[in-house]
């Protein structure tokens, strides 16, 4: 296999770009990006051919300047230099058979050491690119927006979710109870929190099979069965033996805390379930949060995208968090971006969401392959849960129909109450 | 099992300390962070009892105001007060019994969805603590120091390495080669470089098998294996694969990339094999650089720790790389604290190092309990590679004899060498 990859690979490069700051001249701290991150060291070893370099060094394909900055965005920087401080766009590529076709190698190179190299005062990961060739070993979402829609049974609109709350401390009876109350309101989806594993108060088990008993019936009445994202997250084999109880209880879908599992578990996971994997990011802040440090969600989302995640957190406009509304839509986007001939992961909206958002966040992506998870913004509405997802519901056939919602709530009570009672809220 | 665990857990607690910046009043922040991170969202819900509260929501055990600072560190923070931004430390602290005795579980209760709420302009993880009970289903560290001097055999000393450079590019031929050249210079530790794992110029057994006859050789001759540490990071299946061979060839060490492999896939790792795992933290600058987001090194290390891995890279004093000595030092310092009993990791310094900072860090250290990597500073020595090791081995040996390198460097000539030659360059 390694002799006709290499014929292959050798034309093939592997792209990323980055948001660089350094007070050194700008071509010469990017070729030491380039060297540290591919066969380059401090200094040129005695093994570092002419030959052994052209075939492996990583190039500087593109370098264009943002601006000056008066001071260093982080600490640590050393320059020799009296120069200013600059900001720029830098976009290294290396040949792909530096690294073959390793997920885990990936993002080695291309988000490795560099984050700590003394002439920058900041590098953030913006984007990459991979060969197509990629997809021969990370085929990315399995079901993505299709086959999650045709689980659940919903088209035309986002799939209505939220979350159990409280985040930890309900038995698997409240759990299930709550469940009850919820798909009985009308949601097409569930999630555990990001706390909820398997506990003392809420062992996995229990709170699987009393959950899938509700859905079940529910189903046997309706003939559709809500989507339920159980949270396995922990040691790889028991996220296996979590999985595989999943499956023999029916449940049609697993959360896992992507970041603090990790790539290797989640690609094993990808490669071994036959259900939808939901891709929760807690931890993430640490990865974007600084300006000029870590690495953009355009990048993060391609990273699980080859790693299988069929739907991934990006919070929704107006949210409670930190996050602004433009770089929450830069991530709808990017996950509904091509990318290699994968399925596009589903963006996972919540956090403050509720009736109110929906005609912006329309008019801002232009489609409904969206989750759309409220928590407040359903069980709050002052007549009630079912009151609360019907007024979700309408202001997303207001939005896809363009009737501004002052005009749609006239005939829509829920969506009415839901204006009245939150809109208020948000004052 | 639950009911006995449930029994201890509910005594137990996971304590986490961060330093915070906000312009919310202190308490208030702090209490806003323990609710996020456990029953709480951002409103109480309905199944949000006073007794569920009592059992599951953590504490705020501690708050201590550091300073004012004149402007936020980072973006996005949202405030309705004017009051003066302010940094803190806060100790919070959780029942165990939230998300049981479960590594990725944990990581997402200290360290989730806090680094995005809104009240603060910076939070990061500085240190946390676990109850002794974590060991039941996380030793820790299998070898730690006492089982790598075993396995090469060194005592009272560092264990002196380097690193195979080029990095990328060389033939499975080549590297044997160059090991070749590195244990007939007297080193006792090799490791691939992080970005070498499997490709097409070389592919992971031709490089293993090339490598470990020349080990073996060596062996034969001269009593004493040197350890290499092999980087077998990729994908589950890959890795498990590339162990068995590993651990078929003789070898006896294994190297991954922490970060981008990640927890499940290396504890699970640690279960299984016979041999050290030697952890490269490639991406930590992502995690730490920022003052005031992400992760201190010794919250970090115990994550890895838990885990089960053997030698965790720390820098070393004096590097290359953005990090300055007091950051180093406590690095190491914390990888040889006392954690739940369990072993401690062998601190791994790298980058930069010669036979220069062998007093300085035995001064700040006490012991000499570390491996000690070099690249030019070995195979750079004016009278070659054999040189360099005698001159590590020598600065060393000065150091723990408490002798001045000029003193002990008349009788040295390997060391003196050495001093003239880097010491100049360090100028």
């Amino acid at each position: 296999m390694h002799e006709n990859l290499s014929e292959t690979m050798s034309q093939d490069r592997i792209k990323a770009t980055y948001l660089v700051e350094t007070a050194y001249d700008l071509e010469q701290a990017a070729q030491i990006m380039a060297g540290e991150q591919s066969c380059g060291t401090f200094l040129r070893t005695p093994g570092e051919s002419d030959s052994l370099r052209a075939n492996h060094l990583a190039t500087v394909d593109h370098l264009q300047k943002v601006a000056n900055v008066a001071a260093p965005s982080l600490p640590g920087a050393r320059s020799k230099s009296n120069g200013p401080i600059q900001q720029a766009y830098v976009t290294l590529s290396w040949p792909l058979a530096n690294v073959g076709i390793n997920l885990s190698s990936l993002v080695s190179t291309i988000a490795g050491n560099l984050f700590e190299l003394a002439p920058f005062s900041g590098i953030k990961l913006l984007d990459f690119e991979v060969p197509d060739n990629y997809i021969s070993k990370y085929p990315g979402p399995a079901f993505g927006v299709a086959g999650t829609r045709r689980l659940v049974d919903v088209y035309n609109r986002p799939i209505i979710g939220t979350i159990i709350k409280p985040s930890v401390g309900l038995t698997p009876q409240q759990s299930a109870m709550q469940t009850k109350q919820l798909v009985t309101a009308g949601l097409d989806f569930i999630k555990d929190d990001e706390l909820q594993a398997d506990s003392p108060h809420s062992p996995f088990e229990a709170r699987v099979s009393q959950t899938m008993q509700v859905l079940q019936d529910y189903a046997d009445a309706t003939g559709r069965k809500p989507m339920y994202a159980f949270n396995i997250s922990g040691d790889m084999d028991d996220m296996m033996g979590r999985h595989d109880f999943l499956i023999a209880q029916g449940a049609t879908c697993l959360m896992v805390n992507l970041n603090w599992v990790g790539i290797s578990a989640v690609v094993q996971l990808s490669r071994h379930t036959a259900i939808p994997i939901h891709g929760h990011r807690c931890g993430w802040g640490m990865f974007n949060r600084a300006p000029v440090l870590g690495m953009a969600f355009s990048a993060y989302q391609k990273i699980w995208r080859l790693a299988g995640v069929d739907h991934i957190h990006t919070n929704g406009i107006r949210n409670k968090f930190c996050e602004d509304d433009a770089s929450v839509i830069a991530s709808i986007k990017a996950c509904q971006s091509d990318f290699i001939g994968q399925k596009s992961p589903m963006a996972v909206l919540s956090s403050g969401q509720w009736a109110g958002q929906a005609a912006d966040t329309f008019s801002a992506i232009g489609n409904t392959d969206l989750m759309y998870l409220c928590g407040g913004g359903i069980v709050a509405h002052p007549a009630g849960m079912t009151a609360g997802v019907k007024s979700i519901q309408q202001a997303w056939q207001a939005a896809t129909d363009q009737v501004p919602l002052s005009t749609y709530s006239q005939n829509h009570i829920e969506l009415r109450q839901a204006m009245e009672f939150f809109g208020k809220l948000e004052m």
